[in-house]
């Protein structure tokens, strides 16, 4: 059973254990199910979530129901800052990828701790300013690549953070066609098709429980080169 | 002649007149020319950049050297905390637009501010989620709209700045092709193609000094009705 505490949020380290109990106290503690909504766009709710068990996934949806995948978020981290802020309607909407235990902060609660403890504020700034910079290049990306080589720059991002050899990469479990395209805002038909080239041309190779990136260093090479038009 | 002072700046305002005056000491205060560089992308540089004459515009070059504007800021606004606050290399280049005078604020002396001034970090957070959310609905624009309708709906971003009846507006000066194909990802012949297409249409009319926009809710419709494909 995991134990209704902050002491593990990233944003909070640090900070007295007192305070972090008061915290806990404040808080709405509650678990969802996978696939279940927590913020809803639009909403005008502005509270602060804390991961503290499972995974949530940030989308937006296009008026016809079309999903963009803006990020994932795990154990540790924290959303919602934006409407807390700013008091606008919520900027995306959040679910769960699978059971998640939360810490739902009320907005008064969020800015007084940000004023009374500096290091908070700085961290949360950071935090903003690290989504801008993703922002930005995700902009270049879709301004300046085709989809199959977004497709192509996300496998690379992720072999990135799965490094198993100087010029190779094993990404488990294998990343989900239909994810991929939300990611890069394709279909899951184009990425199918990208990711069979990348197979056939050997960049790829499919195993039981993950997939293993081969040639990361030339397939950078094609990236940048299109990046590059 | 403009006075070298910071007591015009949005971030700074009601801020006491000696600590704004202690700031203006401690910042290096410098005037540029039209279209020159002020921040190089990459560059290591961390310091805050306070406009307090001009217009600068906030680039992002491709390797091959296409230029995508993120937005243009103007007397008031700073840039460059991004570098400030997280100490990484700057996330896009900026130049003057017209002729500039800018104060230059070391990155130690920005951080002091904020800590020492809860409402000026209040202010910072609030003006990076606004760009957060700003670089969202781009994200959006780029996953679902051609570049026809990015078009649209740039020209009606702009329309609903300068309305001058219900269903009208006046931009004035004209909006130059190439301005706008840099903001939207595209080229300035698609947008010349573009807006030729939305003149005989009768959605706008080119005048001497300015474009009459009509038929704005019409044009809302289109554009809403390609972003929910």
């Amino acid at each position: 059973m995991t134990q209704q505490t902050l002491e593990n949020i990233n944003l909070l380290d640090g900070l007295p254990t007192d305070v972090i109990e008061e915290l806990n106290k404040q808080c709405r503690w509650k678990w969802y199910d996978a696939h279940e909504q927590i913020i809803d766009r639009q909403a005008d709710s502005t509270d602060v979530f804390f991961i503290v068990q499972g995974r949530v996934r940030i989308v937006i949806y296009t008026v016809g129901g079309k999903e963009i995948t803006l990020d994932d978020f795990t154990e540790g981290k924290q959303f919602g800052e934006m409407a807390a802020i700013d008091g606008l309607p919520r900027s995306a909407s959040v679910m769960a990828i699978d059971r998640a235990l939360l810490a739902a902060m009320p907005q008064p609660r969020f800015m007084s701790l940000l004023t009374g403890h500096p290091i908070v504020a700085e961290r949360v700034l950071k935090n903003m300013a690290h989504i801008i910079r993703i922002s930005n290049e995700r902009i270049m990306d879709l301004s300046t690549l085709g989809a199959a080589n977004r497709v192509h720059a996300e496998i690379l991002r992720q072999a990135r953070e799965n490094m198993t050899d100087e010029d190779e990469a094993f990404i488990s479990p294998i990343p989900i066609h239909s994810d991929i395209g939300s990611r890069i805002s394709s279909t899951r038909e184009t990425v199918a098709r990208v990711m069979n080239d990348l197979a056939r041309k050997g960049f790829v190779e499919r195993q039981k429980n993950g997939l293993i990136v081969k040639n990361i260093e030339l397939l950078t090479q094609m990236v940048e080169e299109v990046r590059g038009d």
